[in-house]
């Protein structure tokens, strides 16, 4: 089959490998429908060292089961399945806790543990918790509906965990630092948990006006201390109850507790490309700011979630303006890199 | 009238200055009864550096109104009354929140707006919403309470503040870093909130054992690595849902992420020795924990606390271990520092 890997930054590669086979009897094949580019695969595109030996790329997918482990018993051979981000057996403590993404049996793809899935088939562990499937099969889903699904294998359930996080509720005001996909995911979902305002900080206008459809309320194109002030004059001095860090880097983390309002909370989805940042008096602690997230739990939230986008009532797949061959997935990272894309369909 | 000051690490003086006067008509004189020195007084008495001006002290106090400002109407001159440890009009928008540490015209003690309170008088701003008044009087009150009604002012209802931070509640496993006062009032706080086990981390024998008898169920002297994998192992390896940080060093805070639960909190309420700390992948990120806590609105909590100590339910006065006359208060820094002493009451 087909598979995508990362030789270095800016480096993408489409090769020829094995078919993945069944390892364990917890073990499903998935064939691919859809996958796509993440906004976290921009990180190691743009820093990782040149090697020999390529990074196993990809951890967002629709597809069909192809074949299923002994142990298999929620899914059968033909299941149109969602594919959380990451793999869970969905019964541990943590997972029955609603974290499923530090699960004692799971991990991550594009490891050793289990090979990235911008791919055409995929190797599926502990495929009882981690395959969702999706009613009435291929044939019975409307095809305009496919990009909404597979946001659910990350990016809105990713923007979902973060407003979750942040307790977003009606009432409170939102504040969204960044209009990538993640940054607009969260402004649907907040949207969904009924804030009552949300202020969207990002600068691409073709970006923003997506989010004033998901449901933005103000969009705050400055960034940095004229950022901070902006958001302050539309809260009246008061801050922000929530804020969505949905980048990962330190300057939005930044601009995040200048923002939050005493008592709120800062819940971050973009993975930190930082370990070390302000916590103090002067960030945190002095105003008991609350900070919270991680990589979300999808698995917690998809139940919910797929009869939403099954019925229409969201519509998260608008993030994805672009769709490019497996082929031609390095093209794919280009264009996000690039900014000529926001989110990158790749079909098989 | 005599007052503390502190002109260096180390160096603690009582001096005679003048008496205090209204300011402003939302002003009140209260004369003390009861005044302390605190585990955050010991971060400059450690490091404050050598100055020909002496930095006033002191922000824990019960006493008796003397004088009112024409604006003041929820207490009266003779009340006994509780001073939070920060002031507040208690009306504003945050104050409303439960963040009276955050209150618009807010303050602290210690400071150019306030002086601090281990004085015979206190000028205290805000009167309305910063002083609580004790029903019955001083002559109404048995004096074996006094101890405890102080604790009302800071220490009980900061360890409370970290237990309702954390969202203590019945079947949770909390652990208390530090058997200080904070922490040792954080372990009676659980307690009350319904915590079902308590882990301690502390060395001081004499302090762990009043913390048992607040309610801790195991106690850890190990800190560090070893403290760390002594945690996991009495919670299975699972580790703590709710980890509250009373140390305010960053050691503390570095065994907090070490031992809390994915998808647990961390609450710190030791006034930070630090600003930049771990919150990437490697701390907090990657396990969903949860970072919260700051200065303890203590006004939010004190009028169900008061009855609890009136009634004699709770008792965190125990914390108290010494007291010294004002003058000699230099003695009583001195006996925290060294350890000799826990906490340390200040009579006028």
């Amino acid at each position: 089959m087909k598979a995508t890997f990362m030789y270095g930054a800016g480096d993408v590669r489409v090769e020829t490998v094995p078919d993945p086979v069944i390892q364990q009897p917890t073990d499903a094949i998935v064939r691919t429908v859809l996958a796509c580019v993440c906004g976290s695969d921009l990180h190691p595109y743009h820093s990782l060292p040149a090697s020999g030996q390529g990074l196993s790329m990809g951890h967002e997918l629709i597809g069909i089961v192809e074949e299923i482990g002994s142990a298999v018993t929620n899914v059968a051979k033909g299941d149109f399945v969602i594919v959380p981000f990451a793999f869970q057996d969905n019964t541990c403590v943590f997972c029955r806790e609603g974290f499923q993404t530090s699960c004692v049996h799971g991990g991550w793809y594009g490891t050793p543990a289990a090979a990235g899935l911008q791919a055409e088939l995929a190797r599926i562990p502990q495929a009882n918790g981690s395959l969702v499937v999706i009613p009435g099969g291929l044939a019975g889903v409307d095809e305009s509906l496919l990009a909404s699904l597979l946001t659910l294998s990350d990016v809105y359930l990713t923007g979902y965990h973060a407003a979750h996080m942040g307790k977003v509720q009606a009432g409170k005001t939102v504040t969204v630092i960044g209009d990538g996909a993640v940054g607009l995911s969260a402004v649907l979902a907040s949207k969904q948990l009924g804030a009552e305002r949300i202020i969207l900080m990002g600068r691409h206008e073709v970006r923003t006006n997506l989010g004033v459809e998901f449901g933005a309320t103000d969009v705050v194109a400055e960034r940095g201390a004229e950022g901070i002030a902006r958001v302050m004059e539309l809260t009246g001095g008061e801050g922000s109850h929530i804020v969505i860090e949905a980048v990962g880097h330190l300057p939005a983390y930044e601009q995040a507790y200048g923002i939050v309002r005493p008592g709120g909370v800062i819940s971050r989805v973009g993975v930190p490309q930082y370990e070390d940042a302000p916590i103090g008096f002067g960030s945190l602690f002095g105003k008991n700011a609350t900070l919270t997230g991680g990589p979300a739990p999808v698995r917690a939230y998809l139940d919910a979630a797929l009869p939403q986008v099954l019925a229409g009532t969201i519509n998260p797949g608008k993030v994805f303006d672009r769709s490019v061959r497996l082929d031609d997935v390095a093209s794919g990272y280009q264009a996000m890199n690039d900014r000529t894309a926001l989110k990158v369909l790749v079909t098989p």
